[in-house]
């Protein structure tokens, strides 16, 4: 066995939130130093990982590198001077990537810039315009509706030019230098559960695998930002990742407590989707599935035509189907320890189960003799332990020919069990195990 | 796009029933000058359709053409002269293929040669026996069961001899040599809906390809008698045919207003049980479906072992569930041109899914930047509007492995919405077209 | 056709109780006389039956064969002399295998020697330790738990010592090579369902073949004891039964008239799975399915990697569901004649299936013209009959890439009454058969 089935790590679960808490005020963005920022703090805990600065302008696929974006204060405020929207006390209040804007107008001519939800009154939406310039402010909807005619002073301090969009990456080999590919985004400002919770959970995943040292896959492990660095980072590893990934995860929405849902990859039936859908039935009471028609991160440019890594999403609530999604609602509260420390731990028998996924074939026809190894009863009755059972049943379909998880699931086990017996059958010299390459990604 | 998916024509739908109007009172059978005037009248409107004629005797597979049926009069007259049957009345009076006969009989000597529906005491019944030779009547239930002892005055003025059999086609030649079959049969006679409204409708969907210039398939149109007609058919041209032809439909029972009616082929899973499946889904309320084992017409020859042609069959009621079917109640009240209209409309909508159903790859890998051709928000809220989300959806599975029907059942759209897009993503160089040869006819 | 489907034959069903009858009082073990006493019987209804002997210490795979066990008598008797537990009563009171003993013993020192079940305390367990050395004694709870404190006389007048396993086997060769394994048990001392049933109904089978001159596969039968006897059978032929077994049966539990159970093979969907299914739906009202999960008998070791052989069990009671299952209530009043008759005539048909399975292409393109052949009504009316439907339909589906029993399911018939079609299918010439070799066993 190359990665242990880990046990629940509680002391994890809490470092993960206080890492949350710790990123949760900075405004991060597509470029800027906000992601800078995170990143470093990322680095103090993964030290070995690598900043990459791509340069306005670069071109990648259909698209180019935008304008840094630098944002130093927003608001704004009445004729006392009194400000009532600022973004020094939450940074969603300015529309992502506005431009500068300094002047006195009624509230007639601000309109046309504010963005609520009538639907969620007090809360402040996200919006960004990283393509079109344009300014504006995001408020409450109960706040903006209770605006007076103005004047009002408004004034957006920021700068859009060239400079770079950051990512970071880190790679971990294992003793096969077929890939798995896990991916968080970085460049939501400041909400919890999108996507400080992915960033988290990720942290602590990438930890935890540097620690492994019998790795069978090499891990590629990628912080960026969402659609935009994703796409930047696979026009400069196409090849590579195209050819030897084999699956791959997107860290998102993993803070809150309700009950897990799983999002397929494209083809529905991959090996990722086979693991995943075997982990989640044997550790969740229940789950949501929705498939890749459902899909909302950065798997829209991993799993695209043309590059064609099948990638599952195991998120808690889905990003569309909790309420304070992209809003300010999104903060601590929403999410928890508990909540993370579920996510990291399923993510864990995740890989763990890709670790443990070798083909085994028995190495005598027929059963063997179990009773003489202590594998069996030596006094016949009319039932079998099942225990028994479950070894026999494991080497009636090692046949070389299935997968552990497809031999689990044929034999009705949690992989980690048969994975327990695999130990014994191995060393008895009753199984051996053949790295079956696979015959082709999709049917994984 | 070779043939444009074409609007709904209402006075077409008038022009196929006054079609079906005139051509009611001819006596057909398989062979003789019924189906030679029918065949003349359909050149009118066709007029580049190829009569052919098949000498008696002519030898076709395990068949052989027969005799010329020739009938000129039909009637049981009781002593008074007076007509009681009559088939200058009603030509299903007599049973198709009679032989002659001119004598005086009782009734109880008629009766071997009387046939009616005592469940349709109205009926008149269509009766035929084309290779034992044979006379009879065929009446109403309710009439038979009045008639005294007789004496009857029996005459049957008709001719079995040497002549041919008389079919016609039309071949439209397109850009490739893969043929699509179109067949209705010509051997019934006075029956509205079994089998004029196929003629007609196949008239209508004959003639309007005739108008399409950029025709991607090639179109084998025939009008045969049935079985026989298809037979000897298929003996002049089973190699061109069994080589080229990918898909076919019996055009049949399509004039009545009731729901439709969908007959699977031989496979049930090729191409043509996939487009007319898609079509029916997204253009009727509801449709009934059916196997290949309820098949009734030349879909038992064309798709024979050793023809192999896939052949679907969309009526409105089925022949076997409405219960006019192959009596004097199948008459021109039962139908309707918005019957026949609406399945005219479902024929072209089937044939410009053929047309359209190209294979389609995106250009790039990742997602292209929609934004800066318009065909994405410039602003990111919530949600992304349903337009967007189709197209982004359709780029996310055109990886060049499926086609245009399986890719918009993929993405759960009618195809002719997907080739709204396919145009301008076309035009836009995001994605090529492939023509992705058929792996086998069945896989389809 | 090589083997016709037979009719019922009630005497033979009398017959098999009869054998078991005469079976039933016989000690069997998996070694010693009491198998040796049941192949002398045997051999008397099959006289071609050829028996051998395996020494002790053969090695045979992963297993060796064990010390013969001679067993003579064995009693607990009360101080008086009287026997209280007494094998020449009941041979299940004495553990099968128990090594001798002779000593006045307490109840306290008897008691670890004991073996009842509390659930079913009027019954008698079968028990045995075949490879640990230790003696006991089988008795109904209830007579158990009455016991005094003794002292008891103990006696088992038994020895184990170098000797040799018995088993029998019988090749019936067919035109082809290609065989099918039937397999029956024999070491179980006296219950009459498990498995003197399997035994007695596989003797009937067995002689039925040996009368068929025409067969087309070659039978090998084997009556052997359970595992250690398939084991060392496989390791003297496991490469010819590995390449020429298509299929094969377990015969067990044939023998009460409870409802039939099927037991898939390993593969759930090979040839001897789909003509199981296809004989019990079409002529049993009900019958239990099963996977290879629930397996219980020798196709633990024919199934086995490396093995590979498909083998299904079809039982009336599944041993595991029926509470007389290896206990003293398994006696001759728990089966019947008419229990051992129906599976009798089950195994038959599932036999004549196999035999009568060929692949039928049609020798003409489109259809033949049944109606010069007498197999067509020469007048049409309305709807075909039944009997004319299903040859068409036959015709209609008989392209020579489907077997005779795929061909039934999609007609919806029994395979007896296709093959009644076939026979003048084939004297008219319209059908020819074509041997397609099993393009995997698996597919079968």
């Amino acid at each position: 066995m190359t990665i242990e089935i880990p046990d629940n790590e509680p002391a994890v679960h809490e470092e993960m939130f206080n890492w949350t808490q710790d990123l949760f005020p900075i405004c991060r963005s597509i470029t800027g130093d906000g992601v800078r920022e995170t990143t470093a703090y990322l680095r103090k805990i993964l030290p070995s990982l690598q900043v990459h600065e791509v340069p306005t302008g670069t071109e990648c696929f259909d698209w180019k590198i935008p304008d840094e974006w630098t944002i130093r204060d927003a608001y704004i405020a009445d004729t006392s001077g009194s400000r009532i929207v600022d973004f020094k006390k939450n940074n969603l209040s300015v529309v992502n990537y506005s431009i500068s804007v300094n002047q006195t107008m009624t509230l007639d001519e601000l309109e046309p810039h504010l963005h609520s939800l009538p639907e969620q009154p007090d809360a402040i939406p996200y919006v960004s315009s990283y393509y079109k310039p344009r300014w504006g402010f995001c408020l409450p909807d109960r706040q903006r509706r209770s605006l007076g005619p103005g004047p009002y002073k408004v004034k957006i301090d920021s700068h859009l030019g060239p400079g770079s969009l950051t990512y970071s990456d880190l790679i971990l080999h294992g003793s096969e230098k077929t890939e798995i590919l896990l991916s968080a985004y970085t460049c939501h400002p400041s909400m919890a559960n999108d996507n400080l919770s992915g960033i988290s959970v990720l942290m602590a995943i990438a930890r935890w695998l540097t620690t492994q040292q019998n790795r069978r896959y090499t891990y590629r492990i990628i912080f960026a930002p969402e659609t935009i660095g994703s796409i930047v980072y696979l026009s400069r590893h196409l090849e590579v990742m195209r050819e030897k990934t084999i699956a791959g995860y997107i860290f998102s929405c993993m803070g809150d407590d309700q009950s897990y849902s799983f999002q397929e990859t494209r083809w529905g039936n991959t090996l990722v989707d086979r693991i995943s859908r075997h982990v989640l039935r044997h550790h969740t009471s229940q789950f949501q599935t929705s498939t890749y028609l459902e899909r909302g991160s950065d798997e829209r440019q991993y799993s695209s035509p043309g590059v064609d890594i099948p990638i599952a999403v195991i998120t808690r609530s889905k990003f569309d189907l909790f309420p304070e999604y992209h809003t300010s609602l999104d903060d601590l509260s929403f999410i928890s320890s508990s909540g993370l420390g579920g996510s990291f731990e399923i993510m864990r028998k995740c890989i763990a189960a890709f670790e443990n996924n070798y083909y085994f074939r028995t190495t005598h026809p027929c059963e063997p003799q179990l009773g003489k190894r202590g594998l069996y009863p030596d006094l016949n009755t009319k039932t079998l332990p099942h225990s028994v059972r479950d070894i026999v049943n494991f080497l009636a379909y090692a046949d070389g020919t299935i997968d552990l998880i497809a031999l689990s699931e044929q034999i009705q086990l949690p992989f980690e069990q048969c994975a327990i017996f695999v130990k014994s059958l191995l060393s008895e010299k009753l199984i051996e195990s053949s790295i079956n390459p696979w015959p082709s990604k999709r049917q994984g």
